[in-house]
């Protein structure tokens, strides 16, 4: 078996500022999936590829695959994305395709054959940017897709996603039969940057992620009585705005109470002028926790206190779910090996739980799967602030690497 | 002296009828100001004014008057507006002109001379519905209208204020010439639907009004730190929504303390999405009180309240005022002599504060004014739902006819 040899992060990281003058800029990254800046942006990966002999293969769900041979078989698989949301960051998603060509191109250059066969592969539209739909291709792949939900959706201007997919080669009624490639892969690992604020905060350059948040996402109707403003006594009203606040402040206090996140991005209030008391409030509530008992628990009692902060006021509540996933735990055993990579490289021992969806919890539902993050400046991103220092960058790059390496050694979590 | 001629309230509530058939009908009253329907509304005006031998005319700021002449001057002012919000109510504004042409058709046809001329006005664009500036020829008659501030007023079309008024042959420079007919007028007196529930729930079929409240109006925005819902721990956020609701309910504490009305009928959230910790928060108060202390009182806690709300959440906070109007009290005669009258028509003694804005707050700030009110069903306004049962409708036609008899029969407060 050939040694093990080591990424050149310097490398992956020229690639990504290059890929970044290509198809992003002052405004941002503009690598919407299925439009010709993500075309332009897969072109120059496939540039990148050719320069080690390989050559990108694409999956019906419009997955981009390719693959360095090793001694065995099934492939370790490595990826992420390069589509991004309009006016976005350099490196979310591109990080973690250009560190796992960055793995496969120390190999190809370096390391002679791999004991296993390395798989590069870069998912299609994880962002759901233009039709609202996240990890298309992963859950095309992973099976967990349905096609009937995604057929109808049209983007802003109205175009049809079937035809969007169709200027692209794809066929939606195939993109299911992408799951016949997942014989091929052992596992799957996965690079990015961490979208938050904790690894900053806590000085950590990387660090491994046990599993991904599960998500109950609802909105809650109030309605109340609108009035007039001037001539509605305090005693008389039903505020539906009110109700919502004081619904939207119990929900964060449940978010706190039960350790996972609660969020109330949208409150609006009808009619929502200045001299109407609110007759109807929308309050949606996002809930986060990955223990799936927690994030119940959370959604029970969530519900509760709307209903309460409505009666309390006299206002009635409607409910109803806009989406949901359960939580997903990674691979416990590629999760200790990831600690002990970034252990290697950085002298740090963190695991978190990501608070975002990643296309490796897709992957997750088939296949041990794990990912690494590193640190987000003040924890931005889908914005063109989005940026990582160079040293932490590097050390990301580094410990996916060395991940990559100890699986590679390591028959064992593979097997 | 002739004898006091009684007024024919349900002759008032036939012309109103008449009037709404015209100008409104399902969709609610469409008698919007400076319009087509509006000016139908005068016409039908100026058809019942004939049939008693009266002329109307027009003052600089497009204000309809109509003089019956009598033994004294200077005149008894009687009036209201007939313009109304768009789909608005059948009752709102021109109740109270019909019911002074009432006032004057009883004089007319069954009274002789009154001992003092009796004036009619039809108040210009009371609502302010198409350009946002309520009050605007009573404003201008009482000189508080300050032309500079309406000069570029613009419609939902894009009509500037200055042409709309010259289609209704007004002349925008001069309608403060509106105020030199102010030595004609010795008194007024307004009838209005309450527009609130007040006197429907205790049962009272008219008041006397001993004011309007007064207004201050207020724009908080509220910067924290948009973040993302899933990657930003609850502990990390500056989240400006919360500030928002957290304010907005201790605002509503501060108002219910005072014996005031504080309403938050807008709150907006910045970027306003399910999966974004909002990042910026506008929140609109309107606080109103008869008070002047206790009205500055409300501002100066509402102020601390905001303030205090938004660094508990690490976010700052500026305020600016929309608008701000001092209460307005009627003249201490003319409300006693109100209570009288309606207390001879109903067997009620109740006076009340009003919390909306009226033409006579306008006059009261030059010479002694007095309003009475009947319930709303339901207390609605300003919708095609707003209505009053005919006994009621008759109660307050014949108060205000009563109170006028009053004031005419005794030249105290009118000297």
């Amino acid at each position: 078996m050939a040694a093990s040899p080591a990424i050149d992060a310097a490398r992956v990281i020229a690639d990504l500022r290059e890929l970044d003058r290509r198809t992003g800029g002052e405004g941002g990254a503009q690598r919407v999936c299925w439009g010709d800046v993500w075309r332009e942006a897969r072109d120059f990966l496939g540039e990148l590829l050719a320069e080690i002999d390989l050559a990108p293969d694409r999956d019906e769900a419009g997955n981009l695959w390719a693959y360095l041979p090793g001694e065995a078989d099934p492939a370790l698989a490595l990826g992420s994305h390069t589509d991004s949301v309009p006016n976005g960051g350099w490196l979310d998603g591109a990080y973690g395709v250009m560190a796992a060509l960055g793995v496969l191109r120390a190999w190809s250059t370096g390391g002679g054959k791999p004991p296993r066969t390395l798989a590069l592969v870069d998912w299609a539209d994880e962002e759901g940017a233009r039709f609202g739909r996240s990890l298309f291709g992963s859950s095309a792949f992973a099976g967990s897709l349905r096609v009937d939900d995604v057929r109808e959706l049209r983007d802003a201007e109205g175009a049809a996603l079937p035809e969007v997919l169709a200027e692209n080669d794809v066929e939606l009624g195939r993109v299911l039969d992408a799951g016949s490639r997942r014989g091929r892969l052992a596992a799957y690992l996965e690079l990015h940057i961490e979208q938050g604020p904790v690894l900053e905060r806590e000085g950590i350059p990387t660090a491994a992620v046990a599993g991904c948040v599960g998500i109950e996402r609802h909105r809650f109707r109030i309605s109340g009585q609108a009035a007039h403003a001037g001539t509605t006594p305090m005693e008389l009203r039903r505020d539906a705005g009110l109700a919502a606040a004081d619904a939207a402040l119990r929900i964060e206090a449940i978010g706190r109470e039960h350790d996972g996140m609660a969020t109330t991005g949208v409150l609006r209030l009808e009619p929502g002028i200045p001299t109407a008391v609110a007759g109807e409030a929308e309050l949606i509530a996002d809930l986060r926790q990955a223990d799936p008992g927690e994030l119940a628990a959370m959604l029970t009692e969530v519900r509760a206190v709307v209903s309460d902060a409505a009666e309390a006021r006299e206002c009635g509540s409607e409910a109803d779910v806009i989406w949901r996933i359960d939580p997903i735990p990674f691979d416990d055993d590629l999760v200790i090996a990831a600690r002990a990579a970034c252990a290697q490289v950085s002298g740090t021992d963190r695991q978190l739980t990501s608070g975002a969806l990643h296309d490796a919890a897709e992957v997750a539902r088939l296949m041990p799967a794990a990912m690494v993050f590193c640190p987000s400046i003040d924890g931005l991103s889908h914005a063109k602030e989005e940026n990582t220092s160079d040293e932490d960058l590097a050390a990301g790059i580094e410990a996916f690497g060395a991940l990559a390496n100890r699986l590679l050694a390591n028959g064992e979590p593979l097997a």
